[in-house]
């Protein structure tokens, strides 16, 4: 099946944003069958949205559309749409209703605009819009598919994998479906880890290996075709297990989740508890842990210790690490010991984590930009430190750091 | 002069990466006037780039190519053009000399597909890569302009600055550049903005007024032609102080910038100090405010009051506001003011926020889901607290709740 993605949006076109939503719907495409053969960005103009679905359906079976869906007189994909196929714009009642409820619950007052994030187009499928109020479209005409998504990704995301991807797979047949499982790392590099599976990567050819990095993550997808899930693991399993003896130490989960998730799952289940003492990172890392539902169970709570004050008042670190002559100052080892200590003790956790470093640009107190330590104290064990070079901007050192961090924390609580 | 920008790459088709480069190409495009009306991917295929090329040509007037410049045997946009226009291609001697002597100065051998890099169209203007080895080519052919630039970003960005910009202004000739200013709202959502603005939007002609949004911010992007930025200031002045007379308490910025960015200016520049007590927010409103190079100037620290421990030791909320029958509860005005007075108190800032709050999924000890408190604390000023009822899951609940803090606070920092 020959597929084409249109993203309809002028911020696209002047650049204002990155058309990341293509290279998902790309990659899932990729992942389960479906051939992707041109991709289109297209702004908020009726005539040009119309030649550009003119021009898809003469070269693709699946046109998937990002973007347009919104309440405003520029979301136009299902107006052009449903002007193109001959079909009415109806008002889907269960998307009106989630909209009425939810202006309602927050007592503010419904503008007429609103009502077009329920459009549908008569005679197809509504998408479900789990995160937003923007209604999908699926549907066949003349022999071409349609999909609609909305193009805000949170939105987008859950839409193409919960409601889109079930609605094609109806559509791929008789097929032998493809059946992957993504092993995540962390603590080891993109070209690290490539290098240690090089062999595998270049002799593969069924089951697939495919190594993906995103800023801080690091993941190998095992894929492989087969009539069921369990046939699929048992043709994946020498591969798999070959990784796992290799870099086992590293592969936090085998599911797509970050490591913070893997790490909150862990400690719930177990009973531990967590507090944080963060100076560099800023909150980040406390941003990320708590990014999981059901976090407070295993969180207590952590310091931002931006100013040397609060890492002596809160944390109690040590006057004279921080001031004076030749002391070993606020970026330093001892001073990561004692805030995870610190904080630590004062919440009683299990665990704590702590991070002082210096983001940049530039240095700061005479430490390079990109130093960083990373401190894990535990309830009756031994205060271990780590010490970090970071490259790259304030975003991506911060990232690096609480990253590496959560790996100190999950390396701990998996150790025998 | 109407542009397409075409990336060629299976590498984009499959997702592996995103295609960051058209984004930096249309927003220089847009920034100097050049209308890009479509982007389109393509992959490493000869047919299929033959037929993108014939499409673009129908519908612009210079096509931007990004990718397919390397030396492999599936980088093939200089040979389907050459091929298409009818022209043979070249080696351009210099280019060829450099990656001789690159290969000679790393003592290793040029292979033959090396000689691709130094291929150039017959007739085109050679653009030369700085960072890299693959010769550009820029030329008009049949009334289309043809600008040919490599994949790698490195090597792209400034061969597009350098290179291919200068060569096409010389063929915008005397046309007048596009200028715009963009204005930068807080407190506001997308919807309510634009009915407040309809009437403006819907007799836009010069200047044009257009709204973007994306997840916790909302702009509008003022954009008129003319000969120099005093002029074009002077035709954007009038409908800019309209926009400002309706809305301007909600606009932070009139540049690009998130409200952080705004507030730890004024900040700085202002000698004011800051500190923070976050609950549901888990530590995003720090990570906001320190993404901000010199935010330590201002950000004395913050606590993450995740348990109620935390609030009531760190940040003396009452007990009798967490516990017993009764009691407002962590999630109540009360305890928001107690926190930000605790920790405005503790830091002695100038100001301090707080936020409490239920982000879900699901009630929390009887209150429901995208209930938030969000309080400010001011020296010598009376606390503010704001109560907010959020949609969306838990990510972006705690989203808006910070973003909606950091309003509350650059709402008193600019008041009279």
């Amino acid at each position: 099946m020959k597929a084409e993605i249109i993203a309809v949006g002028t911020e696209l076109l002047l650049g204002q944003i990155v058309n990341t939503n293509a290279q998902f719907i790309a990659q899932e495409c990729a992942n389960n069958g479906i051939h992707v053969h041109y991709q289109t960005v297209v702004g908020d103009n009726p005539e040009r949205i119309r030649a550009a679905v003119e021009i898809a359906r003469g070269r693709a079976d699946v046109i998937l559309f990002t973007g347009g869906l919104g309440p405003t007189q520029d979301d136009l994909t299902k107006d052009v749409l449903a002007g193109m196929l001959g079909r009415e714009l109806k008002v889907h009642e269960p998307s009106m209703d989630k909209i009425r409820e939810l202006f309602s619950s927050r007592g503010a007052h419904m503008v007429e605009s609103n009502i077009r994030q329920a459009h549908w187009i008569e005679g197809s499928d509504p998408l479900e819009n789990e995160t937003g109020l923007a209604v999908g479209n699926a549907l066949t005409a003349d022999g071409t598919h349609y999909v609609l998504l909305p193009g805000p990704p949170k939105e987008m995301k859950p839409m193409f994998l919960h409601q889109a991807l079930p609605w094609l797979r109806g559509l791929l047949g008789e097929a032998v479906p493809l059946h992957s499982k993504m092993l995540k790392f962390a603590g080891i590099g993109e070209s690290d880890l490539e290098n240690r599976l090089i062999d595998l990567i270049e002799a593969q050819t069924d089951p697939t290996i495919a190594p993906y990095a995103k800023e801080g993550e690091v993941s190998i997808r095992v894929t492989t075709r087969a009539g069921s899930k369990e046939e699929a693991e048992e043709k994946m399993a020498a591969v798999v297990a070959e990784i796992y003896s290799r870099l086992g130490k590293h592969i936090y989960a085998d599911e797509d989740i970050p490591i913070e998730t893997a790490i909150v799952r862990i400690m719930s289940g177990k009973g531990l508890t967590l507090a944080m003492a963060e100076s560099c990172t800023g909150g980040l890392l406390g941003d990320l842990i708590t990014a999981n539902p059901g976090s407070a169970d295993a969180f207590r709570g952590g310091i931002i210790s931006y100013s040397n004050e609060f890492k002596h008042k809160l944390l109690n670190v040590p006057q004279e690490f921080l001031e004076g002559d030749g002391c070993p100052g606020a970026v330093s080892e001892p001073t990561a010991a004692a805030m995870a200590e610190g904080i630590r003790s004062f919440a009683d956790s299990d665990y704590a984590l702590s991070i002082t470093g210096v983001a940049g640009p530039g240095p700061s107190e005479g430490k390079p930009e990109g130093l960083v330590y990373i401190g894990l104290a535990q309830r009756g064990r031994e205060t271990v430190v780590e010490r970090l070079q970071l490259a790259g901007n304030r975003e991506s050192v911060k990232l690096k750091a609480a990253k590496r961090a959560l790996f100190l924390l999950w390396s701990a609580l998996v150790a025998k």
